[in-house]
């Protein structure tokens, strides 16, 4: 080793999930949306001003941020925008994760928590999931640097009632709570409800998922405006202009366009519930999804070897391995027609194996 | 004070220069270019497929990590890139300033980088310029945890020759050196030379000025591989998908618009040779600078008072204050028109100046 690379930060780093391409593919692998991006943000893209790329971006985003503050019911000042919802959560590690004491999050869930944890050095506990991959409310009281956790939860899809994520918050009112958001468009109700009662909560969203802009990298956060001066504070000491133009006005103009976000998530929420029927015909079971996704695992075929026969037929979903998710396959809410093609296989698939 | 309050990470916030608006107004005050991104950057935008906009980006942005590479004449994987030379910046302190001994770069220089070093709690040493503005390189012959400063020097614009930051590494080999290059294409020969000599330097450069992409945010680093492969772990341990598909697609065009590229920075340095001269004849002195701004000075007139008559007539330049810098402005290269009109508002103004 040579003597600068004593001082290399030592991490394990997350290995993001497989882009394939080619155009005969069906991509169920990384929740993204089967529908195109609001025709009000293509339009934005469109006739963007070119001449203004040479300038920087407006670095507070505002015009993103007052769309958003309208359409959440909220002051602009207490929105904050990041580069994806990773971006906004990591920063919110950094922000508001400053202690000794471990920062508690569900031991199944996102596995980037650990890797900002670690990354940080953020001591954290992980309580394990019940045996039906719920979050046990009551591990979360007792003392900690923080908490967070994804509502529906990853990668089970299954949504928290709010009476408990409230429970949870209640509970913890000298750390800061984090909920993210991230398939809340098609679960049901959000903590925002709650943010005007609770000012240590913070609820994360993303333009990745319900708003089909995976793409464009747009996530933000919602919370009390200390906490939201806070994380602006070390966003700005960070990279001021991280939110390019095209991202800014895309991202405006897809808040705006209510119509189209409501059709094509009811479309997801409508083809994920034909998905759970013919899953069950087929003898899968799940824990029941509020997410673009669905975990299911079937009791005569091993999931890697499912995985396998699936992304051979150039259909990709997603396998995670480890203990206790070794035996499911998380699949993404593609278009009905994909679906279809999904099932056809399953069906064919299932007849021949034995 | 609410005791979620205490774990809150306690930062002095950088504070982003004014985004004054307006269409009459003339802005020099972020050393934007003055001319349009590349056609074929351009032309990438309005031909971008929007459908894929619904999905993820390449983590990696390997088109552009490629086109990179072969511009500059290195390995892929010796390419990083990122969200704007800031964000490659701060992931450098965050990957390679891993040391209780102190950082160093110079008491005048980009101003982040002290930013930076209090954000991630690294101790930083930071030896004064001399009398001409100039880096003493014998300053940086001590033990230390690392080494930054930028080439053409901000906000002096003062290149310094090549053999002295030969030099500079050379005396530092136990470290890494990052040589921050965002003005080098107006100034003159890069570090990118000595890359394959010295694996413990890492030159990073940036699209927002002399490639006229601010708006999209785009900055890269280019070293030794294990340099590369270091920030590689740590950004995928932040977020995978930092920069976004329209920012990966104009870059890429960018780079291989070669002739554009070097029209317009050419024509960009001839304007501030011209502007020397004008300056010069109007009594203004300033460090020769080899980037694409001038900090001036001006004996009869205090900086000042200068900035804001400047500001009451809608040009607007870039006023620092603190010790050494608040006899000067510093002043963005603009169109000849822009500076035309600089120049016949300074000749008014002066000759009534008493």
């Amino acid at each position: 080793m040579r003597p600068w690379e004593a001082n290399i930060r030592q991490v394990v780093p997350y290995v993001p999930g497989d882009q394939p391409g080619g155009d005969r593919l069906i991509k169920l692998n990384t929740n993204e949306n089967p529908y195109p991006p609001s025709p009000g943000a293509i339009k934005a893209l469109r006739e963007l001003e070119t001449d203004r790329l040479r300038k920087y971006p407006d670095p507070a985003a505002s015009v993103l941020v007052e769309a958003l503050a309208g359409y959440y019911g909220v002051e602009a000042d207490q929105v904050f925008v990041g580069v994806g919802s990773d971006d906004v959560i990591a920063m919110s590690f950094l922000t508001f994760f400053n202690s000794d004491k471990p920062v508690m999050f569900p031991d199944i869930t996102y596995s980037f928590y650990k890797v900002w944890a670690d990354l940080y050095r953020i001591p954290y506990e992980t309580p394990a999931l019940d045996g039906d991959f719920n979050i046990i409310p009551e591990d979360y009281e007792k003392e900690n640097g923080g908490v967070i956790f994804p509502n529906p939860n990853a990668p089970t899809g299954i949504y928290m009632p709010l009476e408990q994520v409230e429970g949870i918050i209640k509970a913890n009112q000298d750390v800061v709570v984090i909920v993210d958001e991230a398939y809340i468009d098609f679960a049901g109700r959000s903590a925002l409800e709650l943010i005007g009662r609770y000012e240590n909560l913070l609820v994360v969203q993303t333009f990745s998922k319900s708003r089909s802009m995976a793409g464009m990298r747009i996530g933000f956060a919602i919370g009390n405006r200390r906490l939201i001066k806070a994380l602006n504070d070390v966003k700005y000491s960070y990279n001021s202009y991280t939110m390019n133009l095209p991202s800014i006005v895309m991202g405006t103009e897809s808040v705006r366009d209510k119509a189209y976000f409501k059709e094509t998530t009811d479309k997801i929420i409508a083809t994920r519930e034909r998905a759970k029927k013919r899953l069950s015909g087929l003898g899968f079971t799940y824990p029941d999804s509020r997410a673009n996704f669905i975990f299911a695992s079937h009791p005569r075929v091993p999931a890697y070897k499912l995985f396998e026969a699936l992304k051979q037929e150039q259909i990709y979903v997603r396998y995670f391995g480890g203990e206790r998710l070794c035996d499911s396959l998380r699949i993404s809410i593609g278009s009905d027609e994909e679906m279809e093609e999904l099932f056809a296989f399953l069906e064919r698939y299932l007849k021949d194996f034995s």
